[in-house]
């Protein structure tokens, strides 16, 4: 006899990191549990080429966005972001499930990923909505490029070059022109990855904020700024004959870009639904990551 | 004949920096220039003390809150910070002008005040509404002082320490024991002073926000934590022995803390009302004050 | 029938951590070990008071330095930093046992004691000499005090009060007059103390070199310098009204400035002669404390 | 009548920035005013493309450096970078004149060029021996390409990768894997360029040293460290895939790694001789460029 139709999250879609070998055993192991509480499942048509289960259908992206009321992803921060990325359009929310070492979006870990899920799909989860920004590379011809991002956009010189020039607008208002390797335009998801370690602050995910941090600036005083995800910034690099300068998303995406080309960045419409353990608070993961130590 | 009362801030409260021996004449000047227009004009016992004008009652703070629709404080930022604590209770909105160097707070040059002012007076103004923190100091016996702040709160170490040690909450959630010479919760209008000179970040003050920072702390992954102003920080440090512990409301009030001693902080009801020239950025005052050049 | 006398370090004298509950069973273990190898043992007054063990006698500082060739410190870093500025006129070699956590220079683990004494007294040890400063506290009135350091000098502001400005010189030229929490002076062995945290850099205790870290200054620019350790350097604090100003030496003694003190910091004539095991690389202890992970 | 041949640098060698169209006029003026003070006058080929002056001999580098006492570089920092990398393996010292803003390597400005130089001349001048780096990078098919670096070599990522993994070793003793943008071999001379920028410490050009400073280190542990310039350094990045890892030369020159490459960084035999005004302090530059203001 079938599971009853659960309440919550009738239709999950599993969405594994790309390539992975150790994907298929877990990823078959976790659709025999959902199936065997009810739940539809799904599988993305990526993930079905390296993995497989009964009793589960092969999506691609759209079916999966407007067939599935939940994605579970497979892998680590670097999965969930490019998932995220893939289903920024659509309004599904994401569980992040850790193949390997804990992450900041990928914080349960596998051995303890059933009972962990039982409580969570019964209701004890927290549900975070994450800033996206979304990313115009508007160029001179007036042509212009549509990306998204969850942690952060970075404007940064080839590995050859020396620096590059970026003037910076907030608001409309002209900020500096400053010289740099570069500089991140991160979210408070994104605060904890390169921004950190480019020097800036760590923004708590409840902030709807977004933080310009230079990487390693040629004027010291060019600190990070924190400002509102609604003020909308743009960064006009400045490509001059050899220059080599390049937009990336992520850190998983980008191109380089030509003289002339501008990067306007403001708050996406939608947010990234981020489900997470009720039981685990943000500062946990903080610790655990940046071995603060407990006591 | 007179001038007709103003429709905006038909009273307005003069107040001066303490002591100012270069205060005299200008404070005249600008009370001349305000009942010339129409206005209410009265000085704060304190400035009375070294200034006078002649049309002008002198009033104490009391007084001075609920019968003034305006302060201008002549000074610097000092002085502004210790006029918005003691007028923190109340509502009256603020006007800083510089009588040295240009200030984040105090952004009004003693030069073209007049212009500035009558600019301002006409309605050209932007009000901005700063976060403002409201401090409790909670004794193990039960009793507990109160300070606001309108910069930062400063747990930090006595002259001859080595490090405090403090245990940090967030939102009722244990954040971290970190080892320092101190701890520094900020407003975004106190993230240009002592944090940013700790490592902290610049906040824009349209953020409403706290950041969390530490002093020279012993984890070197203790880094600058930005969180909602929404969001009440307790801060317990262990004092032992002989261990001397300060806590400071922006950098002018403060007392040694006992063992047992804990801080709360929490956003104040009210804000503080920032009146500022309307042709004027954050951006350019942070332009010049950390000299970024220009571009 | 007794040990031969061995050729190296005949005398040892033993410290041990001020007032250490934990200290009596390893010191007693200690000095039977080094005994039964032919080496006469000594305790130093103080921690006589909280150990004892047969056939060992007990000398006073001068006695001890005089008198031993080597000095084996039970306890942390703490305890190794104050008996060395105590031994600091005299030559003794130190070894450093750490009764606790794994420090600097107490790298040696009470569980690997004596395996690792045994080749160290076998003559497979690297000796390390390293910087120590001669500090001259210099009143207006022509009086002078005199302390040696061997981490760092630190001269501060106190518990309550906002900076403190300092005037600096180098090699009699003048460097800045900077506005900050304090200055720190370090040695290479000092680096990875209080400097690292104040955002210092880590310096190879192979370097003789000297390093000015700011603690927070209020010059974003105002960065750390490492100069020779040969330059003599000069902190003028400027010291008015109720400014409290600190000097201390490895955090561990100091007291409070007066107006016209100024401080004089050299490189000492003597060294430290550190002993430590050959199998143990300043990079492998660095990894260890810092969490920099294997690979 | 001709003057007396000169007794200090009695042929000097005239090198101007590269393509500079404001070059011709003061180098046709400085070849005049060493003309007539007794020196012989030489140019080297590049700079007699767009400059020339009358009584002037054109040669290349190798008979330029064979056949001067003394270069005169004018131009920027990047000049004499370029300069010395070039003449590196003789022993010709340098003296540099500013023809935009004031440099660390080029203090003379041009409108102060004549009383300086003729100060200088006869003798009062101060001779800096700056270290130089020896770069080889070696390919696992045995082959190596070496190179000079006056500033720093660095190992970097490309413009589309998210962090480079280099394994260091100090003196043939592993230190740490890190993962960053990249890698800053830097001399005291170049503690002041892009290792400032990323972090790393001013370190005075009187000391032997090398600074290593991570570039947005994602361990934010892995801080700066300063060594003896005697250590060699040995930088393997670990290159898989479609990963771009580039190395350069005091930003001016450069090239993709392939996987199995590994740079090897010591002193050079030879120091870059740098003659400068005996006048002007290190420190007086430092605060000029670093805009600590004075007091």
């Amino acid at each position: 006899m079938a599971a009853r139709t659960p309440a919550r999250f009738p239709r999950v879609a599993l969405i594994g990191r790309h390539g992975g070998p150790d994907l298929a055993a877990p990823l078959s192991k976790l659709a025999a549990f959902l199936l065997a509480r009810g739940h539809t499942v799904a599988l993305d048509a990526e993930t079905a080429k390296t993995a497989s289960a009964d009793g589960v259908a092969v999506l691609d992206d759209d079916a999966l966005a407007s067939g599935a009321d939940l994605a579970i992803v497979l892998g680590g921060d670097g999965t969930m972001l490019s998932v995220a990325r893939r289903l920024a359009p659509h309004d599904v929310p994401m569980i992040g499930v850790n193949l390997g070492r804990l992450g900041f979006l990928t914080d349960i870990p596998l051995a303890r990923l059933e009972p962990t899920l039982a409580a969570m799909l019964d209701g004890r989860y927290a549900e975070e909505r994450r800033t996206l920004l979304d990313v115009t590379v508007a160029r001179a011809d007036g042509s212009a490029a549509h990306a998204p991002a969850l942690n952060e956009v970075v404007v940064n010189r080839g590995g050859l070059g020396s620096m590059v020039e970026c003037r910076v607008e907030i608001d409309g208002r002209f900020v500096y022109s400053m010289r740099a390797d570069g500089v991140i335009v991160a979210t408070p998801t994104g605060s904890t990855a390169y921004n950190l370690a480019a020097g800036g602050p760590i923004v708590s995910p409840a902030m709807d904020a977004v933080i310009l941090t230079p990487i390693a600036p040629h004027t010291l005083t060019n600190r990070p700024i924190v400002i509102p995800a609604a003020s909308p910034v743009r960064v006009q690099p400045l490509i001059e004959d050899r220059d080599e300068v390049f937009v990336t998303f992520d850190g998983q995406a980008g191109f380089q870009l030509e003289a002339g080309d501008e990067i306007r960045i403001c708050r996406a419409e939608r947010t990234l639904r981020l489900i997470r353990p009720s039981t685990r608070s943000y500062f946990e993961v903080l610790r655990e990551k940046l071995k603060w130590g407990e006591r």
